[in-house]
């Protein structure tokens, strides 16, 4: 690591706020217009910045970037691990590909390059897998051995070489549907990789050509009765535009339903939620800004004046009936579960009162007590002509983040939902909609990321199998498990781990899929 | 880890000793034959016992296997690395693939098979790769997702699927040779490899057919005069064979010379020297042992009472002129330089009094202080009808193992040796012949594995150049540096490092070659 090595003469220092990160730090590049020139010369030394509130800040050392990829066969396994258990579980995060050039060592964490994991488990026996997805950024950044790729979301701060290569990151999550392994940035399609080798097939999927946005959420949305798949992008016509595409594929990858519709600004719009009848929307007050954009910041200001959205339109139908409510303002990031019962909608979210995203520009300072998550149920009835939804707190007693279900319930009515626990009572919240209780599973010694749920057949009961995620040993520097909860064995204590030799690499989300959908579809 | 789940009815601490290893543990297997059946049934759970001096004890976790195959393009580098630097440096060391059964856990350490790394560095850039060596052994254990080779260099501990398989696991020393990484064990022909992808390209090479041993050992030598490629295998003819054969193989690797020699008694012969005019074979008195391998020992025993031999035979002869020297009985392991002046030879070797393998059964008991290595220098003068050689102790303020010199400097007489320095004052120690002076390069808080030389350029004076290795962080979970010492600086300090995001998969010998012998010699 470097302090002031770069003899540009911009100090990085120049560049940081006052304060660290989590607290409200506004890190962002703050240089004249043409300063950058970071493709030409020998490709610099690969030093990344020392402060840990910079991009990568602290390398791998401080455990701020991984960038090895692996292939460990036959991980050292402990427990009973299930011999029938047979699939995959995928993580994938941003791993910053290299360090940026000092005009943009204030760049966002979300912007690190998408770095995919995946351990296949099978009668008893674990691999470990790891790849980047080689999407366009990074192969243009690899081939230079140098960071050509500005701030988060903001393409003026691009070195000019790499105009018209798509920005995306791949690096927030990934689905296995028709045969392949998708991994999304919302702000580009997705990367198409092999389920098995973890190649990449296709920079830049468009589903045979057919997706009509330019971006596609990082949440899609598998029907578990038709096994179609939806999704979503915002921006969708370019750049800042307010349209949002909304498209069903059909379970070989053939899109068969997309409409586009407007939304009241452009903003963020992470996760969505599909019913059996509506695709709700949620438009949150984290705005696409232009004065952001311009001052070559990070996307978003947060802005609590603007009133968040949900936006519900029909499925299957032309978008016309595409209707914006309005109700609490809240912050929310992930969907839970939501059904539809005819007009009725049910929607539940994890989320803050406030904004969750410290590290993004902000028209007031940030509050850490309005970011602590909860689970937040949204009711709306489309036939009341109120215009508006309903919010209410749901198990006041679990903050956390990274709300999941058993996905096979998605679109239906659902009893459970999980959700990482933060606080002192940190861990892997298991909620129950039927009793109303809830418990946390957790590891001593152990932070937990986000888990997966793990049906323990095909066709087993809601919520009859698994959690399955990583958890980090804070005595041994971090040293990470691949842990199994086994949620029918009535113990609290994991039913078996894998030790793996060193820290795996960072993770935002997570994705477990069955064997029946990975085999045969691999190339390799 | 596991303790005691094997289900076979052997519990593991029936086959270990009462002491440490280090102390003189000997944890050789002591079954009654026909117990072992480890390849029928399903795979055995992954699971490295949790005894430190078993096969692997402890696990990743203990840091006693590593398994993971990594690529890291463009590592994070520090300090001022020589822009014109240009070429790899490799290392190898054991790396146990799979954990023994119960009955073959007392295996020693040096039956890991091979894990190789390569840091590529080129215009003050690393790229960094580890592969196994897709040895006989390690495929057809891959295949079977277990241990299929007993103990160390003992055959019949074999699983019979595996009769007729080489058992080498090229783990201890490579070398780059008529465009092929070659990776070493002494008990049989070497693994090439690709040099830059690190594939395996044979699994048994044996110089086109042409080498006539069943053996090869872990360090040839290349006459820097005239590029040739010295080797030798002991046990050559067969299993516990008395037969040493010598050979040379030309620069584009056709054997050119090869002869059979009979060595006194079969013994481990880990090193040799070749100076101009002869090859000096180097026989210890760390026996190979029927006694012990009947009792499914690893292969020696340490005899004190048995003379230990300088086996002297001319370049390019016969082999009929063989002579085997005798003369104070010192445990030397590994040369550092030598060179003849008409019939008068000189051999630097490093080693200790008595035994410095604890970990192989002996006759006596071992003594730690014994085993403390200096730098030994052995003469001869093959005119004076002795039979003997004479030794002394040079640079006796040095402690250490893993003697080194400037390779291009091998066969002829030496200035500049280097050596692993243990004890208090522990180090790279760079020793000058000339002066009679010494000195050691260390790193605080790091623990250094053996380095090696690198020439400033491939026509700089003796000594000009660097050494490179690698460095563990003791208060970074041993966390890996890569370290460059610049030998010309002036300064006791890294000119430069590599800073690794975890603990580097460990060694026994490393290899620097420039890139002049690896580029265009990949088929990758």
């Amino acid at each position: 690591m470097s302090d002031n090595k770069n003899t540009t003469g911009f100090g990085r220092r120049a560049f940081l706020g006052g304060s660290a990160l989590g607290t409200g730090a506004l890190l962002t590049g703050m240089v004249a217009p043409g300063a950058s020139a970071q493709a030409q010369g020998p490709a610099p030394q690969v030093d990344f910045p020392a402060d840990p509130r910079a991009f990568g800040g602290g390398g791998a050392a401080a455990g701020a970037v991984n960038r090895t990829e692996m292939d460990l066969v036959d991980c050292e396994v402990e427990g009973d691990w299930p011999a029938d258990l047979d699939g995959a579980f995928y993580r994938v995060g941003p791993d910053p590909q290299y360090p940026k050039p000092p005009e943009w060592v204030g760049d966002i964490p979300f912007d690190g390059e998408g770095h995919v994991s995946m351990f296949r488990i099978k009668d008893g026996h674990v691999d470990y897998r790891t790849r980047y997805a080689r999407n366009q950024r990074f192969k243009a950044q690899r081939e230079a051995r140098r960071s050509l790729f500005g701030m988060y979301r903001n393409p003026p701060t691009d070195d000019p070489s790499v105009e018209g290569l798509s920005r995306g990151t791949a690096n927030t999550q990934l689905f296995v549907h028709h045969g392949k392994l998708l991994v999304y940035k919302e702000d580009s399609p997705p990367v198409a990789m092999d389920p098995l080798t973890l190649e990449t097939t296709d920079d830049y999927y468009t589903f045979g050509g057919a997706l009509e946005s330019e971006t596609h959420t990082a949440h899609p949305k598998i029907d578990p009765l038709t096994g179609e798949y939806i999704g979503f992008g915002y921006e969708a016509t370019g750049f800042l535009s307010k349209d949002v595409n909304v498209f069903t594929a059909d379970r070989d990858g053939n899109i068969t339903w997309s409409v586009t519709v407007e939304a009241p600004y452009a903003g963020m719009m992470h996760d969505f939620c599909v019913t059996q009848d509506y695709v709700v929307l949620y438009l949150t007050n984290m705005a696409a800004d232009a004065e952001t954009i311009a001052a070559n910041g990070p996307h978003f200001r947060y802005d609590p004046e603007l009133p968040c959205y949900l936006g519900v339109l029909r499925r299957g139908g032309d978008g016309s009936d595409i209707r914006w409510l309005t109700g609490p303002n809240l912050f929310c990031t992930h969907v839970m579960g939501g059904w539809n019962e005819g007009n009725r909608i049910v929607v539940d979210m994890d989320g803050g009162e406030g904004n969750q995203f410290p590290f993004f520009p902000s028209k007031v300072p940030f509050d850490p007590q309005g970011s602590i998550g909860r689970i937040r149920r949204y009711t709306a009835d489309l036939s009341d002509g109120s215009g508006t939804y309903q919010a209410e707190t749901i198990f006041p007693e679990i903050t956390g983040v990274l709300a999941r279900q058993d996905d096979r319930y998605h679109t239906l009515p659902y009893r459970y939902g999980f959700l990482l626990a933060t606080g002192p009572n940190g861990g892997w919240a298991v909620i129950d909609h039927e009793t109303g209780t809830s418990r946390v599973l957790s590891v001593p010694g152990y932070s937990l990321s986000e888990m997966c749920f793990v049906p323990r057949s095909p066709d087993a009961p809601e919520g009859d199998g698994y959690l399955i995620g990583i958890g980090s040993s804070m005595e041994e520097s971090e040293r990470s498990d691949l842990i199994l909860f086994d949620l029918q064995s009535g113990s609290n204590e994991p039913r078996a781990r894998v030790r793996m030799p060193f820290k795996c690499v960072g993770q935002v989300h997570g994705f477990w899929a069955d064997a029946s959908a990975i085999e045969g579809a691999s190339q390799g």
